[in-house]
């Protein structure tokens, strides 16, 4: 198949890979202390053993009173009533509040029986010893937090496929839950290729330069969710290759080949992955820049991606691609939203019609707002992408942005 | 001092208490493998000890030229050019390219010797055996990346505080630098306090429920860059929190706790924070809701901040004064971008001028783009915050917004 005659929009490229993928739901999952599982994604629904909040409570400091017995009460005329004792906090009451009677209850308390309110302390007075002037009336309900208010016994809290933020792991150790299934963070292998490259330790001879697309895959990889597996720097042989990428697919989740960047090393990679199993390469070329010589395949079950060599090429693919992906394997049900700054365009930018660009810019803060500052540099060399905030995103059928227009930086930060 | 009786803005009150603290930068310095360091924050400046590329390369498949010798060639008149030999990649060219000679390179090869720019190898064809016709000129530098055109020798590619992201670690392999100095994560205590607190394991018995802000707050302190040290539950007694709170203060950099939510409960944290040590309480109030009650203080050199015990409450207010200043414990040179996404109010929202209000908000999407509709629940519990995905900031001048009114949610995932 020749290179790049048929270049799908990026969207339609993941699509078409996750289509061909078995089906949903994440590879394999494990059990885990819930204290222990922040960013993990479960793989369980899981229901509510008990309601919440367990029993009615108080959400104010006040009295706990028969509301009948406030209705009318006034500064002027107030409604007195006994103290018939005070709820302790983490116990139930032992008094029982019946008609002409009150207890004093602190925000969090369990309500007495036959207490359907309460009244706020501040609307209360000291009357004699044992009494209370209540100087405002309150209704039924008021101030009272109901049983299940919250969440319902047997109610469904958390679906399969949720990350796990820290309100879901307050949530589950609210209800007493404190283990849960999450998926398997799948195994992402990594293969930098390039007979140039040589290890980050290595002190390279002249032509030679140090591996970056391992390092920065494998920060993005586990960002995603993932396990970055490096399986180090691969030459630009077929043999090589082949024998490289087979051991991954066979120990690895997901396949990740940053491929040389001239075409023949290109076309080794493509080769490769097809040497591996139906249904092969589904996508290669997309309309998209950097990225154009992206490889996006399933080989029996895995998914393999093919990334342009060049280190921002790589990582700007890899977040479109390798990320999403990541996500799918975990099972996740949605992905995130998009972590963006608004921001104006400080200069003009061309752009082709038919093609997706995603521009590195640097955000500069003005009176007016954010400034996105396209980070030049034709090098495209890794540091390109260290003096960038985040990615402008300028759409397939723009031929450009003019300087003002209002864009949205979508954060390196940002999941 | 009487309680709120000055409500201070949030941004005021942070500010107060990061003026209080000692000088900026990390508490103190670890080394680590590079390779380990993703989202640790940078603890010294990092200078190139070489150009980045380390020496000119071509940026396509083609042929390594003296533009001079294409001057003029085009399809009619292509200039002749002896192949004098092949770059091979990895290695310095043997070749030397004299006048009327070209050597074959690939994407990433060294220029070889003599050579000033490539031409493409889309605009060549072969003549005879060793010989080329070139098709169009190039100028002199066209199609090469120079030595040093990302980074030069001796510049400064990194300052301390910055917090690495993938690009940063691939960045700094490029360089050969495979071990760099973090700032270490700052110890954060975190103590809930409360007589009807029991832990998660436990089985509450009625008027008892189980500790969620322990969690919940550990988990933000993880996301920020701390480390959260869990102290356990509290009773609500001021002997019992002094200890508690004097261990803390003396084995972390950072003490945070969640008040109980009665008044007399909160009076005893600000004082057992004043018991610690000058300056003390700093603020004690803030005009935010939820989260009036907020304490922020220093107590010789370690910040300590009272949160209310509402777990909604709490949440939120640590996002706004706890991860803050766990950056600026990191030495973090500027607070990360908020994650927005733009949205527009479903309903209308009532507000009280002269406070800012976090309204926990879940996003819907339609045609138009996001709703975003407020979670009710006057239980302003738990799963209140489970079932939104950011927050919306209403400004202290709004007396609330309207429906269809443009705002951005903060979301919950973001820094």
């Amino acid at each position: 198949m020749p290179e790049f005659l048929h270049l799908l929009p990026p969207t339609q490229a993941l699509q078409r890979l996750l289509d061909a993928l078995p089906g949903a739901g994440p590879l394999q999952v494990e059990r885990l202390a819930t204290a222990g599982s922040l960013g993990r994604v479960l793989a369980e629904a899981v229901r509510a053993p008990h309601p919440l909040p367990p029993f009615p409570r108080s959400t104010v400091d006040g009295y706990a009173v028969r509301a009948a017995d406030t209705f009318g009460a006034s500064g002027s005329l107030p409604a007195y009533l006994q103290v018939a004792g005070e709820v302790p906090m983490g116990a139930a009451p032992a008094v029982e509040i019946r008609p002409g009677r009150a207890a004093l209850v602190h925000t969090g308390g369990m309500m007495p029986k036959g207490a359907d309110a309460v009244v706020m302390v501040e609307d209360t007075q000291r009357a004699r010893e044992g009494e209370i002037e209540v100087l405002k009336p309150v209704a039924a309900g008021e101030n009272v937090l109901p049983q299940g208010e919250d969440v319902k016994a047997g109610e469904v809290v958390l679906t399969p496929g949720v990350r796990l933020r820290p309100q879901e792991i307050g949530g589950l150790m609210a209800l007493g839950i404190t283990a849960v299934a999450v998926a398997r963070r799948p195994r992402v292998a990594i293969l930098s290729t390039g007979d140039e490259v040589v290890p980050p330790e290595a002190q390279p001879a002249p032509g030679q330069v140090r591996d970056v697309n391992s390092y920065t895959l494998s920060g993005l990889v586990a960002q995603a969710g993932g396990e970055p597996l490096r399986y180090g720097i691969i030459p630009d042989d077929r043999a090589a290759l082949e024998q490289a990428a087979r051991r991954a697919h066979r120990e690895a989740d997901l396949v990740v080949i940053t491929a040389g960047s001239s075409v023949s090393t290109r076309d080794i990679t493509a080769e490769v992955i097809r040497s591996l199993g139906a249904p092969g390469v589904l996508v290669h070329g997309v309309s998209i820049k950097p990225g154009k010589p992206t490889i996006l395949a399933v080989a029996q079950g895995v998914p393999m991606i093919g990334l342009p060599g060049n280190p921002v090429s790589a990582l700007v693919v890899a977040r479109l691609f390798v990320a999403p992906l990541i996500r799918r394997l975990l099972g996740m049900t949605h992905q995130p939203y998009h972590a963006e700054v608004p921001a104006r365009m400080a200069v003009n930018i061309a752009s082709e019609t038919g093609r997706e660009d995603y521009l590195p810019v640097r955000l500069e803060t003005t009176q007016e707002g954010f400034l996105a500052q396209p980070v030049y540099g034709r090098s495209n060399l890794i540091f390109t992408l260290v003096r960038a905030d985040g990615l402008v995103r300028i759409p397939p059928a723009a031929t450009g942005l003019q300087a003002g227009d209002p864009v949205r930086v979508r954060l390196f930060e940002g999941p």
